[in-house]
């Protein structure tokens, strides 16, 4: 049995207890101390203190253009216990009751928002209401009609909402977009993701369908669905999924333990995904075409990403994803940059979307059309 | 564009010619000079003398316990041609018309049929009808229906009915399959098989529905089924499937070009497989456990298999698969020796009715139950 956390270890073969992250191993060479910003800063505070959001922080030691100036927490001692390590002050800690008066601190510029995925949406608009920016993990939210006025929500109030896709900006990954797109392997016609980890406790909010909106789906499927997406480079036109419960205990109702799911794309690539909560250390994508193939193993783990082509071994930088996603949000929202792969809200509806979709065709057993990208 | 022969040395590196075959690189050492007979020799007349008849006889060569000794085939200079280059006496030559003969020929005791997969129902009856042992190349027939005739109709002759299931000898396979029983994974989760490669001359029987009685899923779909069952060790229960058709043209009626399809297994186990016509060199299997896998990659070409387990690289003799074939079929035949997996025509049954099953739900887009083994 896995914590989520150390699953994301193992899949690199490197069980690090996280308060030393930073300082061993491949860590220590990604996250150097902290440089000279070339440019502005970006000024965030975390909500959720969990262990994601304290991976976040660690990996925000090595950011040249973020900086974590503030929490919002329900746990005083956390709090007290994150000013201490991070050297964040009084005046920029909030709890769930007082955080709307984050709109009257100027020392704040975005929120990144760690909560359970069920509290997001709400979270998400309150930000929003305090014209901070937001940054939202993923899931957005538990399904695209709330992940969609959450985008609402925040155009009405000015803000952008970007969500923590951490692939969009690793190298290996975006090296393989590069070929694709130049060509390296021809026209697409397969992918495959699989994704999974054996969960631990059963008492998690991850295993409570009130704070996850799912199970294995919401939590590591959506990697295979949105790396369908970014190798593959079109939106799904269709889907139909097959569920499978080994573990009706464990996994109660309205929490997905193993579902398969195919994706059809207009080009005539199709997808064959896999998201378990039964299978251990399952993280790989394999991209085929007409002329050449990529595959990624580790595909969407924490650690290094590694992987190779028909043109032999991927070489691209390791890197901390969490730093270089801090570093490129801040240009994204304080320089208006274009990251290769969108990661704002309507990105995050998109695979909110296929979600949807897919837990539609497990439960019917019918393909289901999706709309154009935009459509819920 | 690529024949089926070609894709077969391709995913190996070693694009040989066929004639050279026994003489140049990894099939040298695979294909030594006849060795001394260590036991009862089985005289087989091949039926069919295409590129995979060629190919079954250059590995004959090899063999120790099987021998070619006749031919049957609609072509004289084809006859004349192997005469020559196998030294197959004018006694042992039959054709289409004549080869019900072979009742009366003391000299034959198996017959392989290695004809158009629509061919070999009535080729299977009237070898059987002959009183020789028959074996047969895979696809078996071209539905659960037609095979099970055959199984029944050599049962009656007093017959042994066996398929050509090379991979049912293969040393990497086998390990693989020892260490799955042994326990080495743990609780098998998952399956994935892929199989396809880009087909060239339209004009050929494969793409024609009445010779081929279906596209990729009948020509190489059939070894990830068959593989998704001698990997788990279990008979599927359910299947789904989705048919993807980029060329109609080339692809007619009655010739799949890609299915995806997904099957599940008593124990729990799920499997998510592909059989195509439009992507080269994809041959991989891997199988996935609570505490570990095993990939093969290739996983069934003709070449050397490689692979690999949570334990490391398999290491297992390289072999050429119809040689082994040949010499384990000739024990099984004349000394009764069990094969670790099944290769008789029940076997083949079992891999068409699943065939039968992937084509309905294509088409009715239903999961499909199966009834237990030998139910058709």
């Amino acid at each position: 049995m896995t914590t989520r956390r150390s699953f994301l270890h193992q899949i690199t073969g490197s069980v690090l207890a996280l308060s030393v992250l930073p300082r061993m191993g491949w860590a220590e060479e990604l996250s150097p101390d902290p440089k000279t910003p070339d440019g502005p800063v970006l000024r965030v505070a975390i909500m959720g203190l969990g262990s994601y959001g304290t991976r976040v922080a660690e990996a925000m030691r090595g950011c040249t253009r973020a900086k974590l100036v503030g929490v919002i927490s329900g746990t005083p001692a956390k709090i007290r216990q994150w000013q201490t390590t991070y050297g964040i002050p009084e005046k920029n800690c909030y709890n769930y009751e007082t955080y709307d008066a984050i709109k009257d601190n100027p020392d704040i510029d975005a929120v990144y928002v760690i909560t359970p995925n069920a509290l997001h949406h709400d979270a998400v608009l309150r930000v929003a209401k305090a014209g901070k920016h937001v940054i939202c993990e993923k899931p957005m939210a538990v399904n695209a009609r709330q992940g969609q006025s959450m985008v609402d929500a925040c155009k009405a109030a000015g803000v952008r909402l970007l969500v923590g896709y951490r692939m969009h900006f690793e190298p290996h990954t975006l090296e393989v977009i590069r070929m694709r797109k130049e060509g390296a392997f021809g026209s697409i016609r397969f992918f495959q993701g699989l994704s999974g980890f054996i969960i631990g406790d059963p008492t998690q909010w991850r295993l409570n369908p009130q704070l996850s909106g799912g199970g294995a789906m919401m939590d590591i499927g959506i990697y295979s669905i949105n790396g369908s997406r970014y190798m593959i480079g079109e939106e799904p036109v269709w889907v139909t999924a097959q569920e499978t419960k080994t573990d009706p205990v464990k996994f109660k109702e309205g929490i997905d333990e193993t579902i398969q799911f195919q994706l059809g794309f207009p080009g005539g690539a199709v997808a064959s995904c896999l998201s378990t909560y039964n299978l251990n250390n399952l993280d790989r994508f394999f991209l085929d075409g007409e002329k050449g193939f990529a595959e990624l193993f580790p595909a969407t783990g924490y650690g290094p990403i590694q992987g190779r082509t028909n043109q032999g071994e991927l070489q691209a930088p390791v890197v901390t994803h969490q730093t270089v996603q801090m570093d490129e949000m801040a240009q994204i929202l304080l320089e208006g940059k274009q990251p290769v792969v969108p990661v704002d809200g309507q990105e995050a509806v998109r695979d909110l979307a296929i979600i949807d979709a897919i837990y539609h065709a497990a439960r019917t057993g019918q393909k289901v059309r999706l709309g154009a990208p935009g459509q819920v």
